[in-house]
């Protein structure tokens, strides 16, 4: 008998999104959460956190192209970066893709979604051993608390606001992170759904802009295996805006970064479509 | 005891979405398909035919305001309309928020489908008795090579390419459209998920070009309730570009028409955010 298993992730109580599996490859529980990676049959390896879609090979190149390359592209000459969270390694990957990159402190709370995602997430993982990388496993909310280093560009591939996530959605998080940036610098986190969390995105407009950045900007993207397929990062600025950078650089520099989504006319596109009932959040 | 109901859409046979239900408001058989409209909790009422779901109440306005201001702002000065499909009347509303249209020829080929959601989904269907619109129940397909009209700007609202919709997704048919429209004429149709259907995207595109379009544009939406939740249409057109609008002109009539998604500065945005993968299809 070949077992007909389905994973579904129900959100709200109401919706639910459902993969059918080829195989469970692992099973963990750590101190933070519950992990799991299958094997599906449409999207490949999935990175499952207490019942929840992280990552999938199929769809992981919209989320990460988008949470790394429009802040990278936004500042003229990232050196210093920190990525706070995305244990499966995606950002990392891509940031590393700047070549004016030097240094890369990678935060993550939980060890093990790190060992797991190298060992069956290989794709995603695999620049996690770069030597530009340097790993801290520790909390994003206490090392920003904390730390005296100041960065370019801070990347905040955060989960869900519940749990040990919650911390990374709440006013003293937004204040630390324009502590640690550069006079010039921006960052850019994973802010929900505009369908389910407009409220959420409201409020971290407003903390944004009571920490003291100046542009503050949400964009949309589809992404499939997350609730509702509809999706938002925002990105916060003290100087760069989005909008101004020149076209031509990118063009040049994007070449060869083998992307699928982003290129220099997505860069400005993204901000342009941002839906009206999301822009007026910000305003 | 309260049933604890779902209707759930399985796609590919590997990926379901699937939404909690309160109601049943309608259950019917056409020739042509079955039909439902049912009340759910997170989506409000959702029409489904052949158990795929076509529109509900809370994400219908992305849809409808998406496949209508787009090309009716692209054209100048639209006066005759087409509307193939479409019989929850969504997109018919948005287009007559076009002062400038004078008629819209409105061919549906279900009548019951028409008829059902005059009743249970009035929020769409509200505008579908206007005096504007010249509802005509027959096969869009037949229509176009049949009739002798010339239309300002097209708009196929189909379902997906099975059953009757087939015909609407072939060669022959996007020759019957150039045919039925003005020299500086336009279209736009539903063109599926660019995650699951890029190789008939890249079918159509070459139809299109075969059948004489100057001037061919994918783009990109966020449709919660579509497999994928990603979602196409594809704007072909004659003369006119949608990147050489004027913005001004937009801004201006926006201003009444009351939408939630669209804008002037989306118009523009939503082709450049086209993702790269999806351009090259096109060229």
């Amino acid at each position: 008998m070949k077992l007909d298993l389905w994973f579904s992730e129900v959100h709200n109580d109401n919706i639910a999104f459902s993969v059918r599996v080829k195989d469970i490859l692992f099973k963990g529980k750590s101190k933070y959460q519950e992990i799991a990676i299958l094997d599906t049959y449409d999207f490949g390896r999935v990175l499952i956190l207490d019942n929840t879609f992280q990552t999938t090979e199929r769809d992981e190149f919209i989320y990460h192209e988008l949470i790394s390359h429009i802040p990278l592209f936004t500042h003229p000459n990232p050196k210093d970066v920190l990525v706070i969270g995305g244990g499966d390694g995606g950002t990392v990957r891509e940031v590393l893709k700047h070549e004016s990159v030097e240094n890369v402190d990678f935060v993550e709370l939980d060890e093990m979604v790190i060992e797991a995602c190298k060992k069956y997430l290989p794709k995603l993982s695999c620049k996690i051993d770069d030597e530009k990388v340097n790993l801290i496993i520790t909390d994003g909310i206490k090392y920003v608390a904390e730390t005296d280093k100041k960065y370019d560009v801070i990347i905040v591939d955060c989960p869900d606001p519940v749990g040990p996530a919650k911390g990374l959605f709440e006013k003293e998080f937004y204040k630390n992170i324009f502590k640690c940036l550069k006079e010039d610098g921006l960052m850019v986190q994973q802010t929900e759904s505009p369908l389910y969390d407009l409220e959420l995105i409201k409020n971290i407009v407003n903390y944004l802009k009571e920490a003291g950045f100046k542009i503050i900007m949400p964009y949309l993207y589809p992404m499939p295996t997350y609730p509702s397929g509809m999706w938002s990062f925002t990105l916060a600025s003290k100087k760069y805006n989005p909008l101004e950078v020149d076209e031509e650089h990118i063009k040049n520099k994007i070449k060869n970064m083998d992307t699928k989504y982003y290129d220099e006319k997505v860069h400005k596109g993204i901000f342009l479509a941002t839906p009206k009932f999301l822009k007026e959040v910000v305003e």
